[in-house]
């Protein structure tokens, strides 16, 4: 079942928890690049982030999770609460516009609806590498596309600020936990590690000191292996210690690098 | 208005956000004890943290800010959002208990209330200096006490796990924000916030680096004063300085002791 459509089960109270959704802002990395996905519904100029309801059999968490998978088709993904929202002006003027994509779609949601009253919306991030996915549209939506993010587009309700706030809670969280593990190669080069940490926290890392810090904390291990990439680069090959990787994501460290 | 008393009109949708609660996980500290302000509803024998509803006039954070009055009689009290907490389980069987409560007070929640439904918490957590407070019970409470952290009461819902979650999340958030602030005289000695920070993070930290990475930082200025606090025994008086100190707590800063 699709948790992220426009469908007229939102404003049936026995199966949706009332006046709360989920919005997950799912970043994607690859060669240098941070993006995030967006989707735009049917008939309107703006963008918001994934999101969706909360049926009343699943926890947030199942919702944030079924979210990513129904737009990007992966399960499991890194995924991390960081903030709710919830104020009275946040959603209702941008709601009042966004009705043309249900009365266009048929569905015509009660003039007392939560959705125009009062909405908290409970925010994850989540990461994944945006070359390996296939993503898929919600039936209401008219594109989804993934932006980088020093560029978005004009944004719904207060999903630029939702968008602002989780990137701030990841560049926090990469210092504590390894969450580079998804968004590389099983085996990776060190320039590889050093761009990925770069362009999330969006500025220069010493490449010594960053280095020394990553090998230090014993997160990952050198290969006895090269890649050939030209006649004169033949950079080693590290992996991830999965149980270093496993301690460090359970009870954090700290990469300060 | 007290958004924390049991009362008839939290069943009143057009004044209160359905399926939304605020808790608020109020630290005290006081001379190397971390504490906990936790409450006893009536006819109960165990504890919650503070916590309260979402009017439809209110943002979550004023809600927080105001349950934190209610009970402290403070205002603008560090307020940091750590996490929600929603799933199908978390509150039903407590609140089947707890309706003893409401009906001794001559409050008949609907049979359908959503209270015994799904509720979603936003969890807060707070800090201030216990030994300056003095704490005011709901109207539906028995008890309001400081508990130590470290030896909490049997607690209902999941409000054990809230704790435990504020308290890492204080337990990282204070390597990033001077957050002491509150915590100490405005003049004080550099044992003292040691002792602070050790007992906030429950660990020993080396006296000479926790003090040199403390200078470094600059957000503490050291005086021309002494307190005279025994024959040999005359410390050097510190204090916060404002500005650096109010950067730092708007953007962050690493203390990496």
């Amino acid at each position: 079942m699709d948790t992220t459509a426009l469908d007229a089960s939102y404003f049936d109270e026995q199966l949706y928890v009332k006046h709360v959704a989920v919005d997950n802002v799912i970043f994607g990395y690859h060669d240098r690049e941070l993006k995030v996905l967006l989707q735009r519904p049917n008939y309107q100029q703006k963008w918001t982030v994934a999101g969706g309801y909360v049926r009343k059999t699943e926890s947030v968490e199942e919702a944030a999770h079924n979210i990513a998978f129904l737009r990007t088709g992966l399960k499991d993904l890194f995924l991390e609460q960081f903030r709710s929202f919830g104020n009275p002006s946040r959603t209702k003027e941008d709601w009042l516009a966004i009705k043309k994509s249900f009365e266009n779609a048929g569905v015509q949601p009660p003039p007392d609806s939560w959705i125009l009253d009062y909405s908290v919306s409970i925010a994850f991030y989540t990461l994944t590498e945006f070359s390996l996915v296939s993503v898929q549209k919600g039936p209401f939506d008219e594109a989804l596309e993934w932006w980088p993010v020093a560029q978005l587009p004009p944004m719904m309700f207060d999903h630029a600020l939702i968008i602002e706030e989780a990137l701030k809670a990841l560049r926090r969280d990469i210092y504590h936990y390894p969450i580079g593990y998804e968004l590389l190669p099983r085996k990776f080069t060190l320039p590889e590690i050093h761009s990925l940490y770069e362009t999330i926290l969006g500025k220069t890392l010493d490449n010594r000191n960053f280095t020394r810090k990553l090998m230090s904390s014993g997160i990952i291990k050198k290969l006895d292996e090269i890649r050939s990439i030209g006649a004169h680069r033949s950079p080693y090959l590290y992996k991830f210690e999965k149980k270093k990787y496993d301690a460090a994501l359970k009870n954090g460290i700290f990469l300060g690098f």
